[in-house]
This record gives C-alpha cells, structure tokens and sequence, in this order.
C-alpha cells in the first residue's frame, strides 16, 4: 500500500480546506458581544447565575429590512464560530462547513444572513473555563457551572436578539450542534420558522454518555489536568485530551469506512517490524495519534469535559413530561438528516423524532438519510448529498413563509 | 427507577456465578506444567525464543484410552483458566463458562475431558510479564515478547502432547479465544477433528485495532505505569487499567442493552444532582465504574498490553498468501457462532469465514447466529442458546468419527 498522504490525516472538521478553492475564499471576522450583564444575569438549566456573558460569533450575508433571513448555524463538540471563509487571506484553514455557506452555496449569502456562535463553555471566544470568574479574580477552569443545551440555546437566543434578529429562517448543526437545532424548535416555536437538526437524537443514550465518560475519564486521569486549574502552571493534560479525541474519532467513522481507508497496513516498509517493536504502529493507529495530537493545539480540555456533559444532560424532555411531549411544541418544518453508517447517532434516533412529529401533527416533519460510509463524521463531508437536501428545504421554509405572508396572517 | 441490585454489576465473565447452584459446584484444581525447557525452547512469530515455559491450566472430566475425547476451551481477553467450578468449596465465584462444563452439560464431563489453559503472556500462572526472565534476575514486565495467538496456540499444543492428548475433540472459545479455536484449525488440522470459533473473526480490523489502542494508551498514560515497571514499586496502573476496563465494557455491550439496562437514570435520588455536582452520575457511568475498579483488583496491566496486541496482530492469512487461502487448510469440521448485536465483532466477520470454508470444500461449515440484546457479551452470558447448538454440533462430530472409524481410515 502506498504511504498515506497528509490529507489523509486531515481533520474532518477541517478536510475542505484542502479540497476547496481558498485563494477567493471569504474574509471573515470573529466578533465578540457581551450579554447577560448585571443585574440582567442569565438563569442556568441548574439554578446558578451567570453574567455578564461574553459571545464569540461570525456573520456571512446581511440581514434584510425585516431581519428575518437569518440562519443559524450551530457547532459540534469541537467545533467553534468560525463556520466558514478564513480570517486572513494567509490562512490554510477554511471554516469547518465553508462548502455549505457563501454566494450560490446552499446557505445563499446573497438571500441570506448567516450566524453561528461560539457556544457557552467553549473554548473559541465565548464565556467558558478560560474566562475570568467576576466572582474572584481568576479563571473558571472546572468552577465553571455545569451547563445543558439548553443554555446554550438561551445564550443564543439573546444573542440573537442583541443582534435584532427577528425570526429565524432556520437554525442548523450537526451532533451536538443537532441538539441545539432541535432545542431551538421546541424553546423558540414562535421564533424559529424551521429546523434542521443532523445526526443527532432527542436524549443522549447510556451508550453515548458511556462514550462521553470514557473521554473525560482520559482527560481527568491525565496529571497535568490538576483538576482543571491546569492554565497558570505551564502544563497542559496534552495526553488526556489527545486520548479523548482518538476514542471520539472512532466513534465518529465506521468500520466500513475504517476499513477502506487503513486495512490493516502498518507504518513503514519492514512488515516484520510490528511483530518486533513495541512502538510499531499500523496506520490506523498512526492517524489516531496524529489527530489526538492535532486537536491539542487549538482546542481546551475543560470545554471538551463541560460540553460533553452538556450532552449528556441532552434530554429535550427535560422540564416536560417526556421527550415526545416536548416535541408537541414544534411549529413550522423540521428536516431531520440521519447518516446510514452512523454509529454513535444511529439513525433510529432520527426517525424517532420525526415519527413523533408527525404523529403530532402540528409542524411539517422531513427525513433525508445520507448514504455514506462515512459514519457520524458525514455531516462534516457529504456536502454534495447535504447540500441540495438543505437547499431544496429551504425552498419549501421560503414558500410557506409567502403562502402565510399571502393570506396576512402570522405562522 | 429502582436503583440497579448488585447482580447488574456482576462482570458478564462471572455472572454465573450469582445465577447458578454453586452449592454442589465442582472442585478443580489449577494445575502448573513447565514446557519448552532449554535448549528446547520455542521460537515466537517474532523469530525470538521463549523458554522455559509454564502453563497454568485446569481439566475437568477424564482422558479416554484413546485420548482423543478432549474438549479445548480457548479463554478471552480477561478470563483465564479457571472455566468452570471453584478451588474451595467457599468460593463465591465459579469460572467463566460454569453453566457449559460438568456431567450431562453441553461439555459433558462424564463423556469428554476438558481443558482450560492460561494464555501464554496472561496473569493467571502461565509464564507472562509477571514471570522472571531467565536471561536476568528481574520480572519481564514490558520487556516479555511481543506475542501472537498462533503463538498461543503453539504454546498450547506443546502443553496438550505434554498432557499426552492424542486427538482434539474439539476447540471452542469467544472473542480472543474464538481466534485461537481457528488458529488451532488451520495451524494444527490434522490434530483438531473440529473447531467452534466465536464472536470473532479470521483477522482484527482497524476498527478493532483502534479500540484496543485507546485501551493500551489508557493504561500507558498513567503515570503509575512506569513503562511496565511498576511490580516493584508498589504503585499499580489502576486508574488506567480501569479505564481501559470501561471502554471494554462498552464495546462488549449494544446500545439496546444498555438502553434496557441503564436507560437515563440517575444514581440517587436527586434529579437535580446531576445538574449542580459535576461527581453526580448517571447509572451507565456507576456501572462504567464498577466494573473497572473490578477488573484492577483481578487482571494484570501488562498482560492487557500484551493480549490486545496479540488480538491486533492477529491475521490467519499471516504466512499464507490471504486469510482466505489459510482457511484452505482446515478439515473437519467448523461450527462458527455470532452474536446478532455484536458491535465489536460484526456478524459479517463471522459469515465470511463460514462461507469461505464453504467454497474450498474441504471441511463442514456451520453458521449458527444467537438473537441476542448482549452484544459481544453474549457468548459469556446465552448459554441457554449456546449449549444446544454446540451438543448437538459434538454429535455430529463424534458420529462423524465413528463413521471414519468404521471405514477404518483417519479422518
């Protein structure tokens, strides 16, 4: 077997950087907002206060006059605001779904106005573990609260309003960005005229906090992690979090695509030498340290703890009696995207909710399924199956908004 | 929800223990040989040369005149010789597959004599990384060879001609032990009249592979491993070892078992806990737990460094030109079960040899599927499924004796 190639140790949040066309990729700028000041403080899923909270966000597109042509675009774990275009025209790296969003793209920056958010607890410019605690001087580190998607949404929410966004024409994401999108369509019905939540589900399962568990437990075991309040003492629990990152990207792939992609080749040229050598590596294990290692470099451990308990406290039938009472407050469209190899997110989870939405009857309920052998990292690759499938929605949202505007009434 | 018994955290590997009659549970004694004695020493896959070596091992049942009604059974990751009864009439715990072995069970042992080996490189008596090389005066730990289950199954050969066998009856085993019940068919056919591999595969694939890394590097991240070197220090790799133990666990299981099992509860009585206490915990993660804690207080790091490299490495086709053309040279017969939730080692891996050993035509194939919510677990836990088949796949092997005996020629 030829040597991999360097794109093949891409990150897949990343992999459209080096396929896409960048030299006229869009400037893009990352903003920042304050919210929830004092006395207006923001009231979490668990009781606790936070203020003043800060928001790292980025816009591709202009409002329109009636500020309504809005898409909201939400992040997965380690993902972050910078949805697409590059910063500076230097930059290698393109936004983590740039295929989806510019001019003619399926996220249209001539019609629409695009936003995604740096989520609460992240680690990309939002209020998080690296943020100073007004309670004291110092950072949060893990003294930041525990929180939900929930909150996450919230602080969306008054972002958005910050911004004088009046209604969403859609909120979009993928995983945990999937969890947003469906949190939105049952907090904000009157707000949200649609919903495209992708590989994600209504509650997270034993199976997948199980997962989240055995990720934080490599970061937690880690001695550099010292608890969290790792940022003043130059170390940093590189290996925890590198650990965390080789499980996750196995449950985001499939043993299909595993299986194309490094059978059971090894590094190097002598086959002997993995009989031989302790430190003998086959490729798979190769790329798994090479991403463990890459995501080190630009992504904090506290945030991949307090997020991954965010989904694990996913249950959008919290506060109602039960997940599919909770679906009843949906309005509008939802698509609901599942991906065929998908084996953390199983496609049963997506056609669940669909199921129970349209047993309710009150929002129109889509479900697309992507082949691909990609498994849950698929949203991050398939555009050219997500892309007209999102396309083709948007249509439909668009129309049914003019058939409303039509008869003078509202939604 | 009421808070899970103690039964629901009993390991799968002894879950008998708490299900069976242990009252009149067989006595059996661990018995040690030494084999391979200088300058008689085995040579490894790796071309170094290993020996003395000492082989834990139990028998239940008694040899035949002929010698050739013995029964192999081949253990897993964790498990090792102690199949089935206990030492002491006080044990708490029988071996692993209990309900399988004992006079008028599936392996009868008024009719046939069945052995259990320790694996070389394991921890519970046969020579591994807790054994003293004779080259100095020090413990191997890391420094023990790298091992390959054809190496296992040689070491267990050597053992079973020590023991004076003449003829396996069969050679049964899950997982680990379902790859040497085929290594035993395809290294040694003329010395195995069948083979009933389990939940395993003819070769481990980068998916495989890369678990059992994010295991290793658990084990390898804490700092009291040492590189191996922790025997003598007093300081044990239990933080690791368990979280190894934890991402096992969940690949042993299925997400609907799990989703039965453990469902979203919570640990206590406090909905709010989980929301306000980052050591709050969701049942699932209390299991997680448990069983890791469990395993540090029985099983060795080190020999879980070693044994799931071996698994990694294992490939049938190794010295052959595919796997395909290995399996050319089994005879007899093959009776090869999988687990219908099986995530760890898909059905297809067991079809596929099935059907290979179909088209060459040169020994019988059987596939037998278990409709089963466990996962990978099953073949520790479905003995009501698994003991027929395999009583009635041993009849047909010893009817298929008698007929060979009545033509008067070998097999």
């Amino acid at each position: 077997m030829a040597q991999l190639t360097k794109a093949d140790f891409e990150d897949p949040a990343f992999s459209s950087a080096t396929r896409g066309d960048t030299r006229q990729a869009t400037l893009v700028e990352k903003h920042l907002m304050t919210i929830a000041e004092p006395p207006l403080v923001m009231k979490l899923d668990n009781g606790q206060k936070l203020g003043p909270i800060t928001v790292a966000y980025e816009v591709f597109g202009e409002m329109n006059a009636a500020r309504d042509n809005v898409v909201l675009v939400t992040h997965a774990l380690t993902g972050d605001s910078h949805l697409a275009g590059k910063y500076h025209p230097s930059d290698q790296r393109l936004g983590w779904w740039d295929p989806m969003v510019g001019p003619g793209r399926s996220l249209d920056t001539d019609r629409f106005c695009v936003i995604c958010t740096n989520c609460i607890g992240g680690c990309g410019g939002s209020t998080g573990p690296m943020s100073i605690d007004p309670r004291g001087s110092k950072v949060y580190a893990m003294r930041f609260p525990i929180v939900t998607i929930r909150d996450m949404v919230r602080v969306q929410y008054r972002a958005l309003r910050h911004l004088g966004v009046q209604r969403l024409l859609t909120v979009v994401g993928g995983s945990m960005g999937g969890m947003q999108a469906l949190e939105w369509a049952v907090s904000y019905p009157d707000f949200t005229d649609s919903s495209i939540p992708m590989a994600t589900s209504a509650y997270l399962t034993p199976q997948q906090i199980a997962f989240n568990l055995v990720e934080r437990k490599a970061i937690m075991n880690d001695p550099h992690w010292h608890g969290g309040d790792y940022y003043e003492r130059g170390e940093y629990p590189k290996e925890g979090l590198a650990l965390a990152r080789m499980l996750g990207m196995i449950t985001y792939q499939s043993d299909a695509s595993m299986r194309a992609k490094f059978g059971r080749h090894i590094v190097g040229d002598d086959p002997q030498a993995i009989l031989q050598q302790q430190e003998a590596r086959f490729q798979v294990e190769n790329y798994l340290y090479y991403q463990g290692d890459s995501l080190v470099d630009r992504f904090d451990a506290n945030t991949y703890l307090i997020h991954t308990r965010a989904m694990d406290l996913h249950d959008i039938g919290r506060g109602y009696r039960s997940w599919q009472r909770a679906l009843e407050r949906i309005r509008g469209a939802m698509l609901v995207i599942g991906i065929s190899s998908d084996m953390l997110f199983p496609t049963y989870q997506q056609k669940e909710m669909v199921q129970r939405v349209r047993e309710v009857g009150r929002a129109q309920a889509f479900y697309e399924e992507i082949e691909s052998p990609y498994g849950h990292d698929g949203f991050l690759l398939e555009f050219g199956q997500i892309g007209p499938i999102i396309s083709a929605f948007l249509e439909r949202v668009l129309a049914a908004r003019q058939r409303a505007f039509s008869r003078k009434r509202p939604y």
